[in-house]
């Protein structure tokens, strides 16, 4: 069997979870091709071999430009922070890689542009592309949009999804990089509505074409963090980003979708809800509660009708098959494997996997639309 | 129209939520008679007569035996503590009047067996009466003996109820009426044991045969009540009922039936609930979200099998023609007006209503078998 | 004790809950004066005879005016379509008599600052008003109220509200008179997200002063009804109302607080949602669990954190103290015996009633300012 | 770092998440000694071989003693069927090998006695030996037992718990090896019960003491696998172990349990449910909702009390700082990473880790006090 050695970028959170996926997938599921968890590069030295050591990537680096353009590279695997994307992935694409870059695609919709172009380019010459969108890859999420394109949910009249955290409701929690515009590139907006405005396309297979929103800094003055403080008082600096951002999104089919993301949503801490309401039927989809996926069905009789919770775990079900018997629930890392699977398979067949970065740069032309609009008094403006 | 001049004998908490069903259900429902609250009755003349005048009957009395041989009286509606209802149901049964009783029927199975067979003798003579088993007309619980009558669950497998409330847990708790063995006949057991065993007979349509369980007074010594205790050292009472029961039925069809009957369930406070495994699906009931049936459809195509939450408060539910649009919720006493619609509606067509005293005395005769097995180290015993 | 005479103007769906609530108050609370159910109006002598007759009202009568004229009456309870509430509601609060007004206040602006005026003028004289918003008063709303109040929930950071149903997704449902600008004055945005700015107003004890949002026709014609149909050929009209409403307000506090009002949300029959999110705790009600109220106390040990379910039937709950013992659910129309309940009070001591006419107002303010910020290429107006 | 050399004997679904344990826990954990997946063994060289390969395992061998005789291996993880337990873990101790042993510990009580001698001897000589309960490192589980120990569910007056599957509801499922006595020792009893009554007492830290109880074979004859078919008519066989068990235990702190373990549980695919109801507070626990511990604190003011759904994803809780942000979800395999945790620093610091195998005895001395009531017309019986 073939083999795909995997150079990772970036060792943080998500190189972890990341290294999970790569490290996991090919134990469960029957690939055509086998990964190996080859380099992982970061800055410092010292850091990113205790990385290597971990998380079991056979070696690590610290020059990104060197590995990517190494002749045994397989895949490139972009974790590091959105602002890097777009040179490492492009670097990566020109070198003939096959490249799968996390979310969101890019800070400014210029990057995300031109790495949609390089994907382009790249695909030509048969190095694919994808974007992290990894919650599409929860077999609920997945189940839902199947739903939707085999008709049981009709045509689609409204939908609503929100990403809603709470780990700034705390005045006190302190000014960290995420709360900076210049390493955060945006605050809620980019990190987690993202999310939602991806969850919604994928799920009903439409794109959202205009905006009206608000975004809001609700505290702008933080402590800085304990590392930066020096002398007796507290020294705080300003939040650049917003922590809030609420918009409504007309999709290409006409139908109205609202939209929330928030970091103050008192006692949500990952909650990423996404209702779809058809004229045949509806579907619910909530992370905090991944393996289940509500359908509601307008067409049965009409004394028994509801939400039935459906629990995503049979093996007929979107990427069961690899996994545990029936009722036995999966995590959040799951879907960092069902990416690997995918990717792998998408290579190894030449298929191009979803999502591309043409459909993160769409996200990434969304949320500008979204930051426009509130600029511009909350107006609709055109994506 | 006719008119059904109703009397009342007994004016606690049942008393309340009889007349609120004697209230209301000609103003919600279109009956084919007219009840009229016309008498209360009790032992204390002011405090009945302040009964009548708050919850809006006629007039109040003190004496039963002279009520229920009134002429001009109808309906005897008996919510008295259950030592007293042999004698005053079988007094107005063959009075010629229709009764309504509260459950349990009785506090000994020899007393049932009398008002059963009293009951019998006055169908004869066209008097007719119903046992107060009013969580039956929860929509749900209805809609729930409706869909297994259909089909819906298939051959039945399994059976589980249990009625847990929380009211003991405090160890200083005083001692009620109801922990006495002369007032109360039983404790959990009789109280609310008795309804899990209705419902579970009634939902299914098969009876419990045989039995075997354990009955068990947790605190045994509790402080007597405010009103009773002198001297300044707390005096207390020895507790003579059953706390708490567990029990295994022998459905007639073969099925096992697991119960519970307590009041040591912390956080529970009035939770009933029935759960139905069939061949062909589930239900799934709660009285503590009494407006919802949930129902599970093997028949439905395996990646949607899922419990559906069904909100009965459709017009094509049970009862629900008489009140609001859906999803507006019904509570509690709701079931005390269906109570009076269908013993209205029996009375004049002069059909039966159940429950019947004959399926009262077989819930006393479950009881009484669990009883007996506990006092025999739990072997199984006929009912 | 004190008698109030009470006249009824109006007789459909709401006709029946008020008439419930007359009723049923006096029988479970200690009331200071007891209202008596009068004379019931409407415009057909022999429909609104058999009302009065179904609904327990001594008298029926046909012409307001003369009603509200009459000497023994007290309280007046306006409960026809919007369009009526400004001239009925003045007209006695003119003469003197108290007014309880169902909600929205009148179709327009207008009409409800001379309602609001009407209203302060008579209270100079001792005649008190409030409008009929009874989601105040389902226990769980009171709690949430009383919880924030308490500071419960601390700085309040951020609000939803949402109120949904789905009656309309089928597009063939007919065009009922609530789909008709000419009697209904708007649609969803009127008759139901009314309720959720209420709510939201009430709850938070906070006003919204701007808005931006969107209101939308999502199927524009629609096929008369039955009775309005003649020929073979199905005849259409046009829906001129909304269907759906999504804005977002600025409170007088400076937080966001989103909204959504529609008929379109499949599988939603009548599901009020309120989440409020502080720096100390959050809070959440949902009309279609309304026994519930959810509370987040972040100042709990953080291992033990996590949105607690209150079932708010507790004898110290507010309202409880007439009902039945914890656990035993209320359902929609106990509202209404809340309400007669407040208003006797207010009348009794003379003190007014929550919410005033100056509330129902400012609640048509809003929802007018959602109307011209979506004309406007939903830019922020002011309230 | 120390290494630990790993044989695992027997590679069946066990072995899929035993195998994941191993490979996980070193990656998301600072684990004291480093564990290595070096041999597994099997029957079949190929199929061993093959398992070795998809699952990480450097070697495969087809003779377990000759493995477990080796010198350079540490630590022997038995995950074969229960009938060989005994011989595998004695000879493992016996060789002075660290000892994991799938549970049950046992097919019989003897084997088990045996197996907890042999444990109690290679603890004198420095080899441990642990039982694989794994749910009861489910987070929530372990979080469950900490508060009871930590007092704040007070003294425990009640406990429940269940098992519920429904893979057998369809009378023609087949004749697997699961439902023959010969293969599995017993059915829903030995198989889910064992992890009822584990459950009960880690999170009680009580022991069942005595037992009455009855089980059952419900479908009593099925169709052969479709392998052992011949011939055109369908052959049958009869179903030798129990589908479901129903009994009642006393723990030795008085308190009664009740337990139920089914294959029948039409919709209940994998629903271990634990509720605990103590004098301060009560906990319920429900693997299919696994994240999530419900906490009731009768301690908390009585107008905000109810089930607290604590999100057990928070750094503070157990397990929880190796993986991943809150709100993150754990998924059914976490338990096996957190088993392998907790062995090897049990292995490390020679503390002998949870449960021993005088615990698994004694579950097995509970199964069998089940199966002797249950064979004399349910009568209570000695563990």
């Amino acid at each position: 069997m073939r083999t795909l050695k995997v150079a990772m970028i970036g060792y943080g959170f998500m190189g972890a979870a990341h290294s999970q996926g790569w490290r996991t997938a090919p134990r469960m599921f029957d690939l055509p091709a086998a990964p190996e968890m080859s380099v992982i590069v970061g800055r410092r030295a010292d850091a990113v071999a205790a990385a290597a050591q971990r998380w079991g990537w056979a070696e690590s680096a610290t020059d990104w430009r060197e590995v990517v353009a190494r002749d045994d590279i397989d895949v490139v695997d972009v974790v590091t922070p959105g602002g890097s994307h777009a040179e490492i992935a492009a670097a990566a694409l020109d070198a003939g890689k096959h490249v799968l870059c996390e979310k969101p695609l890019a800070n400014t919709v210029a990057e995300a542009e031109s790495m949609a172009a390089a994907a382009e380019r790249a695909q030509a010459r048969g190095a694919l592309s994808m974007v992290g969108f990894t919650y599409r890859r929860v077999p609920a999420a997945t189940l839902a949009r199947d739903l939707v394109a085999r008709g049981k949910v009709g045509h689609i009249r409204q939908v609503r999804a929100a990403y809603r955290q709470d780990w700034l409701v705390d005045p006190q929690a302190p000014l960290a990089w995420r709360l900076q515009k210049e390493h955060a590139g945006s605050g809620a907006l980019g990190d987690i509505g993202a999310h939602a405005v991806d969850m919604v396309q994928f799920i009903t297979g439409r794109r959202v074409q205009r905006a009206t929103g608000v975004v809001e800094t609700i505290v702008e003055e933080r402590p800085l963090p304990a590392s930066e403080q020096a002398g007796p008082a507290t020294q705080t600096g300003r939040v650049t980003v917003d922590d809030l951002a609420l918009f409504t999104g007309r999709l290409d089919s006409g139908a109205l979708a609202a939209f929330e993301a928030t970091r103050y949503a008192t006692g949500r801490k990952n909650a990423l809800t996404v209702e779809v309401s058809g004229e045949r039927g509806a579907l619910f989809f909530d992370l905090e509660d991944l393996n289940t996926l509500q359908f509601y069905d307008r067409t049965a009789p009409e004394d028994q009708q509801g939400f039935t919770r459906i629990s995503v775990t049979e093996p007929s079900h979107p990427y069961l098959s690899g996994w545990w018997p029936p009722g036995h629930l999966l995590g959040y890392e799951h879907g960092f494997s069902h990416q690997v699977k995918d990717l792998v398979e998408g290579i190894d067949s030449g298929t191009p996997p979803h999502p591309s970065f043409a459909e993160g740069l769409h996200v990434q032309r969304v949320l500008d639309a979204v930051q426009r609009s509130a600029a511009q008094d909350s107006v609709w403006v055109d994506v």
